[in-house]
């Protein structure tokens, strides 16, 4: 079926490629003449002119957006002229819930449908096989199935209903993410600081093979060993691009105690500084009440 | 190979059906005669008497351990003087590895291999196939190898060397999956507060499939949600038996911070109580400071 994929980055062009692999007809939008002709290659028909790419689909349209989350607003501030009823948008992007849910009830007034996609698998997920977390109406949801079912591996998509569901999956999922990959940090941590010297590739695989442990988390962490044995190429230097936090702050409106999902988003945060002020302030304390030795900067 | 298997539980009797399944000759101990006689009904040479355990043993012997790891020293006690130099002891549980390491050197002293052996995977992976992570002496490594490799997974052994690494490997290993599980349990509180209406076997069952999240605790997430869809049977009361509160003994020991599976041990140790003193002093304080309201007990 036709689908209108607006943004070509890392996930959009891997999940455009994916829709041919399924001989969907992809037309397609991106602001970067290089990604446009790349996709073009391969059979699609993409443009750097949205009003181009509007007008290259058949009514009702579908399109599907794979944008950083932070330029939705200004995309469907273009989109939204252009469009008419009955058309589709799927956000595929990590969009805050709540925002999904606004720009829902927006598109709602005009007749348009507005449907929440959380995505996860990475980038290979996207080009090979993705996993889906889907809220929006059920009349859209009909319409659309096919193309989350082509581009997913089997059993992974999930239509959850409401709206803003699909993004508010993918924010706890990620949260689920955070805490599962301070756990594994942490337990290296403590093998590496013992008596003990472990090839940690080795100790990664065995893991992966029958315990209780075995995830793609620690798969992609034999991986990152394989390829370093010690990390001595990288620094521990944790980023994060938001929906943590956003599990952190729903669940203190919630008033659920989520203690790891927060200790491992503020972990991350401590990780981005070498020293901190937090540490000057007890050090100096220390050394005001007990005349303990401070370090000097 | 001929093998003296003691402790014939719910691990031991799998491991000795596993052994079983793979010509293995299975010479057996335990104290409950039902599981005794299961054992010998299977094919086993299993008994009631630990001297005549060792007596239907060719020399050098194997004894592999299943037991709890409180009864060790004392099943040990016992074996020793039963023992001859180049036997060999496994220690198959859950033991600290600081004991592993004690023990090994007091076998040591009477020319006896003693190897510490981490088992993962649970009874079903006792059964068909489990993940070991062992320790001990080369020679004796070299030895035993085969019942490890024919009662594992694929790739799911792994020799570390040095003596008590098998049972730092596992304590290790049950810190991350604290960890782990904590975050699980945390996502699903969230949702579970959260405005949406969700089947919550679907979504572990879409997060199993190509997520990022995907793993064996989902896995059982998923199977424990399709047989309770609300989990409405059971308490959220979180026993722990022990190996978290030793890996973050440990890490507290070498100055590793390890916030997430200190928090998420304390987190189990708080679920055990509906009420808790903390919580009386907190209340009482907010009382005497701002004339907050308290609950009667």
């Amino acid at each position: 079926m036709q689908v209108g994929l607006i943004g070509l980055g890392k996930m959009g062009f891997n999940l455009g490629q994916n829709l041919l692999d399924h001989d969907h007809q992809v037309v397609a939008y991106d602001l970067n003449p290089n990604a446009v002709e790349d996709m073009n290659q391969l059979g699609a028909k993409a443009t750097t002119n949205l009003t181009e790419l509007v007008q290259n689909l058949e009514t009702p349209r579908i399109l599907w957006i794979m944008v950083p989350h932070t330029v939705v607003d200004s995309v469907l501030g273009e989109l939204k002229p252009l469009l008419e009823k009955e058309d589709i948008v799927i956000d595929g992007g990590n969009s805050h819930y709540k925002e999904s849910i606004r720009r829902y009830d927006e598109f709602k007034k005009l007749g348009i449908y507005y449907m929440d996609a959380g995505t996860s698998g990475g980038t290979s997920g996207a080009r090979n096989g993705a996993c889906y977390m889907i809220g929006g109406d059920q009349e859209a949801w009909d319409v659309v199935e096919p193309l989350f079912r082509d581009t997913a591996v089997e059993n992974g998509y999930f239509y959850g209903g409401k709206r803003g569901v699909g993004h508010f999956m993918k924010m706890i999922h990620n949260g689920i993410e955070y805490g599962m990959m301070a756990a594994i940090g942490e337990g290296f941590e403590v093998l590496d600081k013992s008596e003990f010297e472990l090839d940690y590739e080795k100790v990664a695989k065995v893991w992966n093979n029958g315990s209780v442990i075995r995830s793609w988390l620690m798969e992609l962490t034999e991986h990152a060993f394989s390829q370093d044995p010690k990390l001595d190429a990288i620094k521990g230097v944790m980023h994060s691009s938001g929906e943590a936090k956003w599990t952190l702050e729903t669940a203190l409106d919630l008033q659920a105690a989520t203690p790891i999902i927060a200790m491992s988003l503020l972990s991350r945060f401590r990780s981005l500084e070498t020293d901190t002020f937090n540490g000057k302030v007890v050090a100096a304390l220390r050394n005001e009440f007990g005349g303990h030795a401070v370090e000097k900067a």
